[in-house]
């Protein structure tokens, strides 16, 4: 059986599914384009800013069935039943039919990243999966009512504040935020968030709701020192509620000239954030094991949305080669034309299965078992399919540059793909450091 | 002697022009930036856009001799002793100080391409070059005290409308616009220019005051007919005074979310421009003649200025390594970082020889004789000095790819030179055929 | 379920294989290649220079069931009960254990590829195999018994003479070997070959008994000319004894310096063979069809195969990074070398997928239904596997380019494997052609 | 003027030998290889091997002016008017007509690369040629008359002893091959070396008779132990005449296939070789120095070369796209064929011009002030003129991986170079480090 097979029932969705992104998100792309070219400045970070196009999408998604697929498994039942959703609204179907492997899940992910709109429209865009997936494996359940469940529901979004501008983030230790915890009189925990956060995905989107922070601990206040050598501790992860006082986001910053409103990438500046300890996720010094345990899963949607958006550019490209001529012929006439396009079937083909069998063994074997193949995947997808974009831009001409179509975002997007959740340079050397020591056992087992 | 050497002469241009660029000109980006920042909408397209600061550095690289540099020789005594410029002011000095080699000047613009203001401050910046170069060569006395003095004073820009949005246009005669030749009563002519460009540069800017158009001769009309079979002719050049109320210029086109306001890149609609004989560069049908000229020392300075732009690139990048840390070590420090660092090297140095060989051989041997090297260039440079500006983005991560540094600007600048002026499969099918030539030579020769 | 699993009979097969492979075939080389290196000249190409090695392994291999594994379904039972194998012997077993879809036989190849010698000792090297198909599927009952009998019990081996020295032979309409047909006044008819091969893999082994050429039909002999127009008919597959007195072998072909004898790589000139109506495989003018049905499992096999020599190829430079210091660290320590393992356990992964997925496409669809794929594979699998040994040749350094290890012969295998059964640029072409008519499709159907 | 340009003197030279180059060695090629494959084992390693043909080209250059003209200036008056050559005959002329700068042997340089045979027929082979230029320079009198000069001559051949199997060479610091010092009763001082070496060449050429070999001081016997701390000490070239009973040629190596008889490629033991004071070049510890020395001309010859076999495998390939057809066109007139002449003339400019740009800075400013340059194209002109060349052998199919065509030695010869005198990974940390010691400078002058 094959990596692209699908049982009937899960092969059924994807039909569907393609005929839903083909025939409504991806026709809705120019309108939700044009409703967000007419703001600037500080409007295109407002309500005015979603273009209402989106919540069409999404009632037809969520009555399709395709809402939140990304889960892999049941929810708890408080979410559906009851809970403290800040409408109480509680009339929103908020968990899929059916509960997909991450293969399975991974071969929708193409689909819906054929379409800008469609893993929004689907409930299933990152940051917010990839926060649900945290809260649901480790929120309290006071946690999951308030921040969770608006989310399942697609009433909020929510941010991830990682990256730092001031330190290479790609090697977590050199984070700088700081969570100063403070022992009160009455034994109670009070946090201190300082720092400065940037690439803060959707942290100035006026729909976010709740933000993740990672943290460095910081026990050197006096109230924390009886016994406690290090004043330095592990990481952790805070929920902050947003917007807050103390939660800046002090600019937007553009990819390669796209803003990406209103959900964009913000600088944000921690100032004296005051948190309780009903903010903590899974525990003080707990924040890398969280912020491991969401890139397995993530990266294959990653990679499949991007062999999706390098599929659909490949389409056109091949389109484009039947109605353009030069020097007598049609673009497919030409030897170097066919050229590109042979190299590109392949470039994505080999995109595809590399993803689908990382997948696999994320399904087999866990994310932790996965971890070369993930890492293999993280550099090697964005390179494939960067290639194909690439073609397809070359052989558009002016058109693939400007904002007719989707190949000129589509390329930063996939070049910065091999930047974000860190550079290539860091990921082959952790896919280096699995082999090395695969290669260490077996020739100790030739002893 | 190398191709890097120069005379003493233009060795100490050399060094000032280094100077007045890294101490001037980069200096004033960020101001630049900022200014035109704060417009949205038609404001980017005003006079109100124009950054004051560039006054500043136009004055500045005038009064120390950098000015028009580009100009081959000596220009004729109407321009420079009177003429009718806009405002009758010729207190102005038009010429250079010295009358540079291609490959002198070359190696002058690889100094300006470091900062996206210098080619512009020193008057020697795209259209305008190539258009002042096609009016002193082949203008008529009047098109020159018009046109070409305020363009050498540096008190109006200009555009070249060539490619067009309906065909592939790479293939100069798929060119669709069309110059309709009426032979009126009294035997004088007019012409009626209709059709469809994009990819103007500069069609926008209020400073524009000209453009030249590449137009199908259509001698369909009753009044040619007499005799001449042929209803459609060669290319003509014709010279629009900007702003024309049947020059429309419908929107501006973005090249991968940057719209490069306020000179930028436009749709226009060519909508029944009337002209007269005085139009007409060159003559009737000569317009394949006058765009090819253009290319040569064109593609010299393009190339040279992405040579400069990409070394400024890789210096930032060599600093960066310096100044972060990851897992224990300076980047500067990781083997990985230094191979990206020796492969920029010798991209670099490929790119600028190449470059400066073409050069040489346009100075010795004319244009045409070095149609092999041009076509080399053409495609080679790109590529070469794209590879150094996407390693130094990969270095710096996400500073990479937003706003702070010119690194993402310039890679996707870098990225559609590879399109602008024909895409690299009609450049390496140009060369290729070249070669051949010269093998079917040398395999006659032997016979 | 994965691409790589595999039936747990199956897998078993492939745990027993490797332990074949890497305990009795990878040990056995050195004395294969010291029996071969001992002699020159035409002592090369007899009886001694087949080393014994070699039918002790075979042996081996029969005994644990590891022989004509490649058998996708049983075979006629005449050639199982009886026949006339040259020395009447029938006693050896011919039939593998179990039928293996190309999937999970190209997993077996893998496992086979990383041993020169691990093909043969499982009577499934090439061109046997494809000879041994072409029989099976296509061969009279005679054919069968004289031929495919004794080839499927190793006892005699064979060639497939189909590249020619004067033409472009990746055009197969270019080929010129001609078969004369001649009908005789008894009406019995009597074919005439003539022309010359290369690249006839085997064809001066002197184990090899049979030959399989391609031949254009010449019917210009007046016998043939009733009503008949055509004087050139379609291609036809002949079967030829060897040796036989009009096949000249003329010399031994060198690849990169060796000349793998002593199967080797024949010059082979067709003078006046003489056959007779027995000869014909399937029927005149059909020689396309066989060569054809030849290549999708065929790929598989040889991309497979070379998955398995780079693999190993890339765990001897793994090993080699342990050993080897420079500047004070091992050679894993540095980073430029981590990059190219990471690299080349992308590739070696790609690679292999790739290839099974076009054998599970070859299984679900048949060769014709897959041709996408397999020209796909024919094009990549040689690259990917080519960067993997060309950096474990580079890691090794001098001892990688010489005969120590089996490095070097691996690379310019591989080299070679991207010109045999036609160069990248007609399966670029084939696969371009595949992906537009899809294109074509989807275009027409949204019409 | 351009790095291509050459003073009248000689450009006439230049076109002198290039048609010596074209009319009489390419020519000869036929024959030599023809003389050597008849050979077998030990045979192949005699006087016999030498090709009778050397030995007319030899005199022809001689004849011709084509002479040592590698040499950078005039030779000492003892090793023309006298001296101990071997068999007295003085009357050769040893030295060239002019004396060429490193950019102008560098062009003579890629003329003589354009055939196997030139090289050496004009006394400019490696590794002779760094061999003559250390006696040259370092070597006593005695040296230069015994050594030296019958070298001038081309009467012997020489080798140069330095990688060991048993370390990374490329890290000189890893030597082991010791030269004992033993301070003798009598106060004078003798040496024994001892040692394993490889890929020494020329070793077992029956011509060479004498060998200069790098070792480690070893001053650990009780002799030299006075007041002197360190047993080990820095590296010492010796010269050792040959053949010498000490010295073992185990075994030649092979390059990919080829072990290039006579001259070959030796594995060489070092058993107890007893020298004298006499052996010793420039002085104990100054191995590192001598070896340095050598490296920066040598490069430029080596680059050179490459461009010059590239060149011709170059023009081989653009005949044959006139001479072969598929699918009804000639290869030429296919667009993806063209796309690899275009590529290949790229390639081919750039390595030439990387490597005139490298001899000027020689010239200029020394090898030490051009390592950068040196290391740049120790990497860049492999994998340029390799790409070149295995397009070459892609467009020749089959012919071009046999030895019909000089093709297929020419890849694997390239890729040679990719390892010879230290892999790319080591002239690129040198390259980055030298870089990066640029980049600091320029940071301080800042600040």
């Amino acid at each position: 059986m094959s990596l692209l097979s699908l049982s009937p029932k899960a092969s059924s969705l994807k039909d569907k599914l393609e005929k839903f992104v083909n025939e409504c998100c991806i026709p809705a792309e120019d309108e939700y384009e044009r409703h967000i070219a007419q703001l600037s400045g500080a409007d295109r970070w407002t309500y005015a800013a979603v273009p209402p196009v989106l919540d069409r999408l999404k009632s037809e998604a969520q009555s399709l069935g395709f809402w939140n697929l990304f889960l892999p498994h049941p929810i708890p039942s408080h979410l559906i039943t009851g809970g403290t959703s800040s409408d109480g609204d509680d009339d929103v179907a908020i968990t899929p039919s059916m509960y997909l492997s991450n293969r399975e899940y991974g071969i929708l992910c193409e689909v819906m990243g054929r379409s800008s709109l469609a893993p929004e429209a689907c409930n299933c865009s990152a940051p917010d999966t990839g926060n649900m997936e945290v809260l649901l494996k480790h929120g309290t359940e006071i946690q999951q009512s308030t921040y969770l469940k608006p989310l399942l529901q697609g009433k909020i979004r929510s941010a991830f504040l990682m990256t730092e501008p001031d330190v290479a983030s790609s090697d977590a230790r050199n984070l700088q935020t700081e969570l100063k915890k403070i022992v009160q009189k009455d034994g109670s925990v009070k946090y201190i968030l300082n720092g400065k956060k940037w690439w803060s995905t959707g942290a100035m989107d006026p729909r976010c709701k709740v933000a993740l922070v990672v943290a460095q601990m910081d026990y050197s206040d006096p109230s924390c020192s009886e016994g406690k050598e290090p004043k330095r501790g592990n990481q952790t992860v805070v929920i902050v509620p947003m917007p807050h006082p103390g939660v800046k986001c002090v600019r937007p910053l553009t990819v390669f000239g796209y803003d990406d409103a209103p959900h964009g990438h913000a600088e944000v500046w921690l100032d004296n954030v005051e948190l309780d300890e009903s903010a903590v996720v899974l525990g003080e010094g707990r924040g890398f094991e969280i912020s491991q345990s969401r890139l397995g899963p993530g990266r294959i949607h990653h990679c499949m949305r991007a062999v999706g958006l390098a599929a659909r550019c490949y389409e056109l490209m091949l389109e484009r080669t039947f109605q353009r001529q030069t020097f007598g012929k049609y673009l497919h006439e030409h030897g170097s034309c066919r050229e590109m396009i042979a190299d590109s079937a392949s470039d994505l083909e080999a995109a595809r299965l590399l993803t689908l069998a990382c997948a696999e063994d994320i399904d087999r074997l866990g994310a932790r078992g996965a971890r070369d193949k993930v890492a293999m995947i993280k550099v090697t997808v964005p390179e494939l399919t960067s290639r194909v974009v690439d073609r397809a831009v070359q052989i558009f001409g002016g058109a693939g540059v400007c904002g007719d179509l989707p190949l000129a975002r589509a390329l930063v997007g996939l070049r910065t793909l091999r930047i974000a959740d860190g550079p290539d340079a860091v990921h082959k050397q952790s896919l280096a450091l699995l082999e090395l020591k695969k290669a260490k056992q077996r020739m100790q087992s030739r002893v």
